[in-house]
């Protein structure tokens, strides 16, 4: 994130609730939080964590500035006590968080914070924002990249993202969930993603002929050349001019070993088999074909299957708004307070039933098939909880608690998800690369099975509750209902 | 914008482009490129020009940080004598803009740059970053404002939002479309815009009862006091519980002049109808319902629609990222070449029809009907074209041509909307504050037409050509594909 204050970066209440906390001597009282969501985006079965590791700048750099405190001090609002505690503010707490690249399910914890309450608030709404926007941008790229199989997937979308930091950070987000380049470049210095793209439309049109613009960038650019062909017309005008200066190229001995075209505009899948034959037909079998235009995971799926020449997609607007699914529902819930040694489970109930919260401090244990290592299932526990893999394990659906599945001794392995990344407001965590990230989501997106993949009507994942957790939910909520 | 350096905020194909362009000497020659887009978001008839002022902030701090230069040498595509020309860039063009809050509609200019064409490259991709974030936003807000009539609507979305900069300065654009607060404190501080908010359901988790966290809120806040009242059952615990605390501050004499309670899940129609007549029976007819929980403009409509008792609506997810069109499809497109005194215009063909671009150095006109101040219809035309409201005017759809309309002399006004904002690299223009913005924006949205204004199926405004650049395009279409 930028080195700015960004402890402004929050909700009006949360600032108010904090000031309540504080003059009510709560200030010291401990509380814990899970971070989790309702459901996928873009009807997919899973969904890809992200966002952590600029969640780490932003609590690492959490401090009020004189300028910040001013502001505050000038809504009217605030004490000077209240004012003083945010001028020394310091997070001290413990944040747990599955880690980026992680394949996850609606309904689990994804991030834990047990902190002092007023921490904990604070850092509810920039948590929420960062992890809501990495996650929804690397599902998305999960799905546009699982529909080009082996292709290259090239994020293109900065000029249609949401504000500068959206078209950054969901370069980021695209690579983990699959891409292997952007257009943008200052993702690509931030996160040292390699950088591509060749030339626009305008550098065509800024010639006399096309022939000449194509002819001019190939001269100057050396190492790589995609020629843009659609800016008059793609066969009668783009592909010809493009072959010639190829050959001529071939002829000077400086054709590079990466060359071709991008198409940008008319129907993909037949421009792009036409323009296989020419290229083709000129003896340009290794030129490679490139696409860009209003692509997503479906049309790119549907070109595919009708036998589109295109190896190299440029995927920007869809991918970089998610456009189909435009916010990831992270929401951030009180699952306990902690009172001396005690810790007390809290529920909110709420007129909908899928609010219902989960209570107590949890950990999130992943259940992997032994022979296979696809994911049987996860399964939400109390933290004092032990499963033993030598032991059978009988899971149960939470709402259709009659639909239970017993796992045999041995038959499984259970992984925990959730990682400590700060313990006492010091982080103990070191983020992996971009790279790294996205090497280690492709080992996790191998762990579903295929049909929870498909990109429509896909399997979903049981995310169960223990025994234990189930019955102290259950038991809130009938405790609290007979109190109306 | 943050004042980081934002130069590297582009699409590696402007740098690949102005190296070219570099190395031919042809970076000192002017190019004229124009900022439109093709379709208005969300089925809307029209949108809300906003961005300018970040982009005056971006263009005024363009300048390649050594760290920057060291960055684009690092990938060995460029030259260090073209890395040299980077480290001393200064825009020195011209910019002319829409002002920001103006309803605007496809196909015309509003932005305008005229500048060296390596200047007019590199500037593209973050202006269409900022303007299409925000026109889009503030579109959006345009249509939830006009949906809840005269209530007032607050921007609750900082936690869904796009990443840091998509809630800040989306905050800012949903001022401009209409919204009278945000819970975004840093947007608040940062644009100067009342930032509103009470208390979440973790405060009132983390009290032993709702009637203790509510009595505990309301005496600690005596200016205002909104009292959420979900988090265990609205109608038999919230609402009771409230009205308990109401009837005690009242006792007390300290009950603030705006009090009320918040609506956050369940059916809001019926929830507020029932808490309306409950709240009126305690005798509290003044205390106002505000609600929130997945609204957008239809939702909105619809619940008044069904005598919804509510007066104040927080928006979030659907509003910060216009979710139903989460992309402004902006685009910036060579029209001509300056060389010497001579204006070349140019087009661009493509294969998809609605890809054609309008060549030439262009203005844009707006036609009000004198006695109602209703918008006529957009012209656009070539700068030197002159039209005097004492005379006729024919007007004719450019793709309709037989579609025409002949306006009586003194019957029409015309204003020019396109603004200089820079002259030379430098702002002549200073920006209004974000309300003043508003403002303006209210004042626009009246010039429209109810039937434009409509959520579905509104009626579209026309933007014409004038008969000249009609005629220059056409030549100019011809001309081109007998070349082929």
């Amino acid at each position: 994130m930028p080195q700015q204050d960004l402890s402004l970066l929050t909700d009006f209440y949360q600032l108010t609730m904090m000031q309540g906390y504080f003059f009510q001597e709560r200030f010291g009282e401990k509380s814990i939080f899970d971070l989790f969501y309702r459901s996928n985006p873009s009807g997919s079965s899973f969904s890809i964590a992200a966002g952590l590791d600029q969640v780490i700048d932003y609590i690492n750099n959490l401090t009020f500035t004189e300028e910040s405190i001013h502001y505050l001090d000038s809504l009217g609002v605030f004490e000077p006590a209240f004012l003083d505690y945010l001028r020394h503010f310091k997070f001290t707490g413990d944040i747990y968080a599955v880690l980026e690249g992680t394949v996850i399910f609606p309904n689990e914890p994804i991030v834990k914070v047990i902190a002092p309450i007023c921490e904990a608030q604070l850092i509810e709404t920039a948590l929420l924002n960062i992890i809501n926007h990495q996650s929804l941008i690397a599902t998305k790229s999960a799905r546009v990249n699982w529909a080009a199989g082996d292709d290259m997937v090239i994020e293109f979308g900065l000029r249609r993202a949401q504000g500068p930091d959206a078209g950054i950070y969901g370069a980021r987000a695209a690579v983990i969930g699959g891409c292997s380049a952007t257009s943008n470049v200052l993702a690509g210095k931030m996160f040292d993603i390699p950088v591509k793209g060749t030339l626009a439309h305008s550098w065509v049109m800024n010639f006399d002929s096309e022939l000449e613009a194509f002819r001019s960038y190939a001269n100057q650019y050396k190492a790589s050349c995609f020629l843009l062909v659609d800016t008059y017309d793609t066969l009668k005008s783009g592909l010809p001019n493009a072959i010639t200066v190829f050959n001529e190229l071939q002829e000077q001995g400086t054709l590079p070993e990466r060359y071709g075209i991008r198409l940008d505009s008319g129907d993909l899948a037949y421009l792009s088999k036409k323009a296989r034959a020419m290229l083709d037909q000129a003896g340009h079998e290794k030129a490679i074909i490139s696409a860009s235009s209003d692509l997503d995971e479906y049309l790119i799926r549907d070109l595919k299957l009708q036998g589109a020449k295109i190896s190299l997609w440029g995927v920007g607007t869809n991918l970089i708004t998610s456009s189909d699914c435009p916010a990831f529902g992270g929401v951030y819930k009180l699952s306990a307070q902690i009172v001396g040694d005690t810790v007390i489970p809290k529920i909110k109930l709420s007129d909908n039933n899928e609010k219902l919260t989960d209570p107590g401090n949890k950990k999130v244990l992943r259940i992997y098939d032994k022979e296979t290592g696809k994911i049987k299932a996860d399964l939400v526990t109390l933290v004092h909880e032990h499963y033993d893999e030598s032991h059978p394990l009988i899971i149960f659906d939470p709402i259709s608690t009659w639909k239970t599945s017993t796992l045999k001794p041995n038959s499984y392995t259970i992984r925990e998800l959730l990682v400590p990344i700060f313990i006492n407001g010091t982080c103990v965590y070191e983020s992996p690369t971009t790279f790294e990230i996205k090497a280690y989501c492709q080992t996790e997106l191998a762990t579903l099975w295929d049909e929870s993949r498909r990109l429509i009507n896909a399997q979903i994942v049981y995310v169960d509750l223990s025994e234990e957790l189930y019955t102290l939910k259950h038991t809130m909520i009938k405790a609290s209902r007979v109190s109306f």
